[in-house]
């Protein structure tokens, strides 16, 4: 049998493993930061009527600008912004690789501060860039100081900053977004992939759009949005860099379908968005037993708490799988990372974790 | 204004365009192969109920591995193949970029032989892979001897060969396909879009694929099987092939949609492609009347012709455009390229080409 190894695969890849949160199906699945709630029915109902009408001239290609899901796009956000300064694509992550193909790629290089959302590495290696490992400080912040002399110092093409970050939940200040964009040379993107479950009153990055034309703020539908399994990631910047974008986009690259179903869910973006308050209430919940059962659980701007003071992590998630519950093994030794569900899912998290703790 | 010059975008893009066919609103759109003649009222249905079952899960990320699409396109495919034999993206392009970020990207090349689909040359550029364009024999066609000898002095890390040829409608000989293989350092890609419009008793590429784990053959939904809007191209290959797209691909690629439609799709294969064989009869018919008015054109095994002799590929374009019919000038002096539509569309061209061309 052919292995791996007999292919001319690239250099920079061998030995590497893919990306892979475990996919089982289990009651309480509270690993990948997903909107437990789901669709409701009315407006399921909405969006496959957008995409019935869609499936009759699916024989043609799709609208190569997707210009009425940019501007609805556009209006969902605010912030004075119009269609021209919207690019979508199937996930954030697509996005964030477009990025990568146009500013950064061979002899280039992207900086992320770790710990952060694992695909950053990936899609640098997937791109053919070289990939900075910055620090943060205590506890997963990131301070204004910190953050912009790593970029002072390594003067890299393309930076991204999570915020809140991923796997630890961190807020991040728009002072520490500014002074990252002052010392860089290049692009600058805040991926506001979680920033909907901010609390009331946090400020966006979207607000520092103007003026600053190598600012990024990358957003995705997957979470408070409800629509993982759809595949909509989006980006709102200077109307050039959507210019950009088209020179790497493949044409086409969203689908007819994927169009008609995200301008439904736009349609009924407050209805979508009606369960992100009692999310952030099973958040808070989750922190405050965290913290009772001697666990060391950071401040999370997101819909999931990164915790400390695990003794085994890989036994802590098999106890948890064997009672149905999904939580997630980030690789930061004595961490661990749960998602926000519904009171049940999180009770049931919650629950178990009180029994294991004890019999510990 | 902020320009794209303004922005620091790499140097290997600066003054290149993105890919662009015409997309306007007109009657007889003949310029991008689609199918035309649309998906028929009672497989619409189906496809319908399969996506608005995925819609009510839409809030969780769909299945990574895509395992009963996989095996619903081997099932179509045939010649012995399995799920494991299968990869799928959106649209043969993410295909195909997918396999230039495994085995080609920054330091290696991509062959392929010019005039052929114009998106080669720009995945080469937007994954940082060096394009060695190849020449052809006379009348477009590549015989084994031509192909071979430039292979064999490149030593590309991959070479993509269409099959029939687009634009150029050339058929490609299995003779020469085993002898770029035999000449190829690397991987060999043989790019069978619009196999299905090739004449009854053709042979696939795919039955190449036994002992040839360098060989990958890969496949759209877009053209015969008339569903260019879903963005579902697939290929298949040794199972090694795809455990290395997993290292590149961008986890959840397919949506939940996506896999939902092919499904449903596939479901009914049969009668999506019960139109082939008309498209076939008009295609011929567009060559017969193509040489009766002193034009010429090439042989094709596909869904579209090539013709020379135009004066005027411009004058032409926007002559027929003003009467409502789109074709498609792809760059070659004196020659158009023009899909084979329904029998109305078919003549619509043609009845406007013999006016234009008896008043020149």
């Amino acid at each position: 049998m052919t292995s791996l190894d007999d292919l001319p695969l690239r250099d920079d890849l061998r030995g590497k493993s893919p990306y892979g949160a475990p996919q089982a199906p289990v009651p309480v699945a509270l690993n990948v930061n997903e909107n437990t709630h789901g669709i409701p029915e009315d407006v399921a109902h909405d969006i496959v009527a957008s995409v019935a009408t869609a499936i009759l001239s699916l024989n043609r290609y799709p609208d190569r600008e997707f210009t009425q899901l940019r501007t609805a796009l556009a209006d969902y956000l605010g912030h004075g912004l119009s269609a021209e300064n919207i690019w979508a694509a199937n996930g954030s992550n697509e996005v964030l690789q477009q990025i990568l193909q146009a500013f950064a790629g061979s002899g280039r290089s992207l900086m992320g501060f770790v710990p952060t959302y694992s695909m950053y590495s990936l899609l640098a290696m997937g791109t053919g860039t070289r990939w900075i490992a910055a620090e943060r400080d205590e506890d997963f912040e990131l301070s204004p100081e910190t953050a912009a002399a790593a970029v002072s110092r390594e003067q890299p093409d393309v930076v991204f900053l999570c915020s809140p970050n991923n796997p630890t939940g961190t807020p991040l200040s728009l002072e520490t977004i500014t002074a990252v964009y002052d010392a860089a040379p290049g692009i600058v993107v805040v991926d506001e992939a979680y920033a909907e479950f901010a609390p009331v009153g946090t400020p966006s990055a979207l607000t520092l759009l103007p003026g600053r034309e190598r600012l990024i703020v990358s957003r995705t539908m997957s979470k408070a949005f409800a629509f993982a399994g759809a595949r909509v990631g989006y980006l709102a910047a200077d109307p050039a860099i959507a210019d950009a974008l088209r020179l790497v986009r493949l044409p086409y690259h969203l689908s007819a379908l994927t169009q008609a179903a995200a301008l439904g869910a736009l349609r009924h973006s407050h209805e979508m968005l009606a369960v992100v308050g009692e999310i952030r209430v099973q958040k808070d919940r989750i922190v405050a037993h965290l913290s009772e059962l001697g666990y060391k659980p950071y401040r999370s701007g997101s819909n999931f708490v990164l915790f400390g003071g695990v003794a085994d992590t890989r036994a802590l998630f098999q106890s948890l799988f064997e009672r149905g519950i999904l939580i997630r093994d980030i690789g930061i030794p004595g961490h661990m990372r749960v998602s926000a569900g519904t009171e049940a899912e999180t009770s049931a998290f919650l629950d178990a974790l009180a029994a294991l703790t004890s019999k510990v």
